[in-house]
């Protein structure tokens, strides 16, 4: 028995697998149980059409572990994870429905089946990856950033789903009065026609459990189980890959530091800032292995094309559509009428070092809006390689494969949502004039 | 005689002064007259109070001659013309309508009483400051700069009210639909409250017209012959002065350029712009009559605070209050990374030169968005000179004195116009989020 | 005869094909011939390695017709190319030197060899593209502008080695100082090893003229007839296929304007500009067929990222790297404070349209600096199509492959050049302080 | 005796008032003195002439307590302070030197004549600004900052004169190899013209120490009593009356946060910023009182013209001319489009509120580069004053009275510091191309 309850975490009801077996029969809404029960993760191809930019969703079988994460303390969210896990759940009731150990922790009881978690031990648990076929995240871009974050060290992210729940984010694609349709789009996403034609009575009969006397996580579903309607071969769900940034953080002596063995994906961008020191910070970039120049600023932002919406917007950057390859390379209030922001190709190592001129001066570290070292001093340097995304004989891979909103039928309507962000959101060359001052 | 009709213009009815007036008597209202008719100026004068930034307006007698301007080639403005001139005619009946030439052939036969005009010789006709006492301008801020620029070569130009129409510009103070209460706060600006109490019947007898055998234009009325009631000593119109800059052209001898004897006076801006020869400019930039830098580039901005709005804010220059007295320097798509936009001073002396480096090269000078010349060639500048505005015994004088919105009670209120109009019309810092996309 | 003397040009010597030849014998230094004459283009391929971001080129056999530019009215310039020409031709008899007609005209009688040309007729001629194996240089940023304009309408353009002259531009790669070496580097680039042992005597002895009965013009040469050493199969020269963005101008009705029947290829940029008209001018933006924004403004750049460098920047654009696979769109001068620039994937088709809003307003067209079209009217527009460059079987193609300095054994250098300008020329992030006021 | 020494700092050698006297007669080289010891301050007028914009300085007698400043832990700027104290100590003996405590301590050994200096207590020292007459820094902008923070809660702060050591500054008028001249200058500024016949012998033969018997301290010197020449009445020192910013902390109360019963100055500018939290803040922005706009951002930058080149700058803040009355403000990466730099009336009151959206996210304040409070929560705000300079009957006063260099015989110079500022330290408009890459 290799799984040991976290100490820290108070759940009372994080039983040992073996406990939890038994406990099962007898309160089975009550449950919490670990991710390393569940079986093992279904992973989807990404298909490219010549019509289109943006990939299709293909699932070898229908997905069957899915995690949803949801902004915090915000009430009225909570309310809708009831709502959307109950209805995925009773409609399609060989799902299995992760959270995040506070969510369990505060939403099982709510719920009328177990619920699947992980500890949240030092790092981001290896557990999780291995079980997670979708994402759906519930609240805002922070929300989104946050799920990314649960799969920063691994290569493989599965989709995400993203609802917005009253704020829209830039990278939120969908509204939540949608989800039934959306989920139910990505769900079927590549389900063989023969299927959708035998299975048409979804909605009518409220769905039944599995009457297998096996446990169903056992074996693989098949899309004949699903009660509805397939969407047809050609309403796939549409992938957006989006390109993470590798980052690593390395001593004067050229050891990774940080505990680790491996590099951190960040979605948005790594950022180096003097955050509370009130002096200007000097850092050295070069691209390629190559000196390109000596930042003296607040600090300096790598960002990915979507996170060139993020902070680098802020600081001046340039607006960079997702599907350009590439890494923009933004300064934070340089000390230089002459810094201009950089776009280059997605394959560009980047190192940023702090040279011996800071005199132990030091910055502190983020990605995605999370400080991962507060003490980058002299001699250390983050490294960042850019392109994840890569294309083999299977089909695409890499980055966060992001559904995107606007399929049906309007295949070119696909790239909308981005433009849409732009001119709503952003506010992007907003009119002026005409209103009443 | 010394009124000569002007070849150019085609008016049937600008007859000479004797003739206008017997002519009088039989059609008054088909009639246009001479500015130079008119009894001349009434100019008021412009009180700082302790408690506020503004001025306040204080006329000496009521204002006689009013210029009416308007936006050009919309019908709908021309009718408003036609509601507005007749309200404070009719009103203030010892009021003297003067219209643009073409406004003068256009609405003289909707007018039931004679209108005033000049005639557009070559440059801006001296006639016009002579005798204008108030500018009311209806249309956007392009109706206000055209109207600036009929003054644009005398030192004292009238105070200037102006109505957005439709669309609201940045420098158009009053809607439309105020106009009634707006002009009676304006001419009433400054009368001793004793009149105010005696006229009190304002709004329900028709204001009767002067019974005066003398022709009432041959003494100045006083307030006592107003019939309203007076907005009381300290509801005064708030007057802006609006810093215009001092624009002279000279060849590489030294010598003026382009005719008159004197400088030429920008609201706005004077911009040196490469026109539609598509290669960069040099221009050699001097402050203090020392050299500054040499800017190549599409070309340069030399903005009044008010300009700063303009087309320098369009190139990346900073927004600055109309009260700070300076003058802003901005290069059009300059070729260097770190030509930063300046504020300087309003007193400093700026030289654009075209150097030798041009090669033949020119450039066009435009002034408030109309070209003054199209062909700055090398060793040919334009001289600016800043603050026009100055203080002496008498008061304030100098700039285009621009009634201001909101002040009744609310002294305070007095500069919201600008901050709203940095809000409601650049959109100023508009926030991001939320709206669906 | 189909050749017919041009009437502009006052080519005394360009006589037809067949007076030129016999000519030939008695004085062939004064010859100018029309490039017709020529064998037909050799083709490179260009390969990728895994090793470097830049591609090989690689000759089937030795480049015969060059074409040389120059920038104009410029002495020394002139000397160089003499000089320039003198040696290649001598050192690789083989070859055919083709000029631009007004350099054919001024350098021909001090030139001991015919010099090639074409007319300029109405449009780029398709002659010279049919011809020409290898385009160089002689002057700075807008002498290769120049060059890549004569290939303009022509998919395949030759590849171009560019020589800095006095004033380094931001695109043009070698020094003059270091043409013997470059010429041959680009000369014998993909040579096979095997020739360049059998061939080791250049330098030494003097090169003869080929001396076979049959003009060498009629076959293809092979690298065993150059006299000199190979550089080695992995000492290719470095191209960067610069994408171009192909243009057409269409009228409200949809049909082509300008003439031709293809598009135009920029290498820059193509501008949109209100030119010597003072006021704003109005252009929607489209993407991907789609409404993006209404761009009020003096005009819009849409640039390649080798454009990114050019007016782009100084319009407030982003740097962006010549192998970013992108378009930039940059508006000039703005009214809005929320039009940011962008950069889309190479592949986005962009539309600007002349809406109705401009009311007879025209704008001016321009492609790298030249104006195309003064006149584009209300329900005209600009459709601009990303992405050229295109990987088939036989290597890459597309754009303006240009050869990139840097290689000799130090193949990681081979991008030195970029940020070497960023920081050179465009003085990047320069640095503040220190040098005595 | 009031006079306590302070336990913080190991002055062996500071003694009581009383013992610090008859000390003096065996050892007097060794010793430290307290400021309070120190005749009281002459204070300068500052007048204007019509012919410049920058002030004369005119000292009613000669200055004589002078307070150096220096940078820390800079090993060869202390022997400059050596050198300059010791030079002006011998040239002008009536002249008392002030040190900080740190540079007291560490330099009283090296000076053959007592140092004066106060107490780092809590705050600000009272007695520093009732004795200091003249304040010389030598370092950089950061030496003048600290300097002028030692006069940050009071309304009348000495003139300053900087010397710029190794790295210029942009406030750093003087080279330090200018020092003897540059102090005569001063130490002469408004001597009439007869003293300076009269004393007509310095340079050759080496000044004397007074000889009176009574302590020079007590009666305030002429300027008969200096040997040396002097500069003529119009060879003043220009002076240039830097505008502080009046900054006060307040809770949601409404009551001064802080400590001390005043506001605080700042020379360059007070930054509100998120600091070491990794999140966006919101500050309410209050103009007149009035609400102008939210900013979402990483901070807000409200800085004097003076500042307007350093933080602001970097922000992308216009560069703005010291002696244009206005006040800055400025994001820091805001999260919007829009949201463009401000230039308003120096006179304008600002507040900066945490509004309650921030929801327990707290800001820094700083001011000048230092930190006042690291927790500005919601509801708090930092009030700001611009314009403190004023002119009287005696003439201007208020602001940081800054000597600037540029002026024998040559006025209209006197600018010159600032453009040679912008051209040779901030590399304004830095020229493109020509250098080897
Ligand atoms: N001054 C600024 O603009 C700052 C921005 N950030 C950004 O915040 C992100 C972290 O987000 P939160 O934890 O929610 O922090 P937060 O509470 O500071 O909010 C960040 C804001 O950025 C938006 N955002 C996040 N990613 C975006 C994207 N890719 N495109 C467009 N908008 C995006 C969010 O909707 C939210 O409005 C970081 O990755 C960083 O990009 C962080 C600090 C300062
Ligand atoms: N790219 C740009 O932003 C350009 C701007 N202009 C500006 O246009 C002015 C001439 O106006 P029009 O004849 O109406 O030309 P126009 O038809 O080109 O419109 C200029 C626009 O600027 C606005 N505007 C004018 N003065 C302003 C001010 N002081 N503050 C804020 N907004 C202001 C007007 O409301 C209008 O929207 C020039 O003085 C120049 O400042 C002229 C050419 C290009
Ligand atoms: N305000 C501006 O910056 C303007 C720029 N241009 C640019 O000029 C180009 C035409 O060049 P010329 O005929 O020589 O005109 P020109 O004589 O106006 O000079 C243009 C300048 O741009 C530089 N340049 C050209 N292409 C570049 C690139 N890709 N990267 C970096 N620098 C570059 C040249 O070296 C030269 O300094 C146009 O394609 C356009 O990009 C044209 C008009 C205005
Ligand atoms: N990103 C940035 O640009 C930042 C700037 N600062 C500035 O630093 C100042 C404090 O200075 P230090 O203690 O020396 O900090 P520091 O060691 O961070 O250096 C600040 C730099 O700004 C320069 N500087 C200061 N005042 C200036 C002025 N008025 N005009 C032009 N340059 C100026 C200095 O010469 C120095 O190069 C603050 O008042 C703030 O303005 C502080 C933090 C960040």
């Amino acid at each position: 028995m290799k799984f040991v309850q976290h100490h820290v975490l108070p759940w009372r009801l994080l039983a040992l697998p073996a406990q939890a077996r038994s406990f099962c029969s007898t309160s089975r809404r009550l449950e919490i149980r670990h991710v390393s029960e569940l079986p093992s993760r279904t992973k989807p191809s990404y298909i490219q059409s010549p019509s289109n930019t943006l990939l299709s969703l293909q699932w070898p079988s229908p997905p069957r572990n899915v995690l949803i994460t949801k902004k915090k303390r915000t009430p009225n969210i909570t309310e809708s994870v009831v709502e959307f896990t109950t209805h995925i759940r009773s409609t399609y009731p060989s799902i299995n429905v992760i959270l995040e150990p506070e969510s369990a922790e505060e939403l099982h009881e709510q719920l009328p089946f177990p619920v699947y978690t992980y500890h949240r031990g030092d790092g981001v648990p290896q557990h999780l990856s291995d079980r997670t076929d979708l994402v759906c995240t519930l609240g805002g871009d922070g929300t989104l950033l946050r799920a990314s974050s649960l799969f920063s060290h691994v290569a493989s992210v599965p989709p995400v789903l993203s609802f917005a729940m009253g704020t829209l984010g830039f990278l939120g694609e969908f509204k939540f009065q949608e989800y039934k349709r959306a989920f139910r789009e990505v769900y079927m996403s590549g389900a063989p026609d023969t299927y959708s034609t035998l299975s048409d009575s979804m909605g009518a009969n409220p769905p039944t459990l599995p009457t297998s006397p096996d446990d169903p996580l056992d074996r693989p579903l098949s899309y004949a189980d699903i009660r509805g309607k397939a969407m047809g071969s050609n309403r796939t769900a549409r992938i957006l890959l989006r390109n993470r940034l590798k980052v690593g953080v390395f001593g004067p002596d050229g050891k990774r530091i940080g505990g680790g063995d491996g590099d951190t994906y960040a979605l948005n961008e790594v950022t180096l800032h003097r955050g509370s020191s009130p002096h200007l910070k000097i850092i050295d970039v070069y691209i390629n292995n190559r000196f390109l120049t000596e930042a003296v600023a607040d600090g300096m932002i790598i960002s990915s094309p979507t996170g060139s919406t993020a902070y680098s917007l802020s600081s001046g950057g340039s607006i960079v559509h997702p599907l350009v390859s590439s890494i923009c390379l933004t300064p934070i209030c340089p000390r230089s009428l002459s810094f201009r922001p950089l776009v280059l190709p997605a394959e560009t190592p980047i190192t940023l070092r702090l040279g011996k001129k800071n005199r132990g001066r030091e910055v502190e570290v983020s990605i995605d809006g999370n400080t991962i070292t507060e003490k980058l001093g002299t001699g250390m340097e983050v490294r960042i390689g850019g392109n994840e995304i890569r294309r083999d004989a299977r089909g695409w891979e890499g980055g966060v494969p992001s559904i995107v909103r606007g399929t049906n039928g309007k295949e070119d309507m696909a790239e909308d949502h981005w433009v849409g962000g732009l001119n709503a959101l952003l506010k992007f060359n907003y009119p002026f004039g005409d209103q009443e001052p």
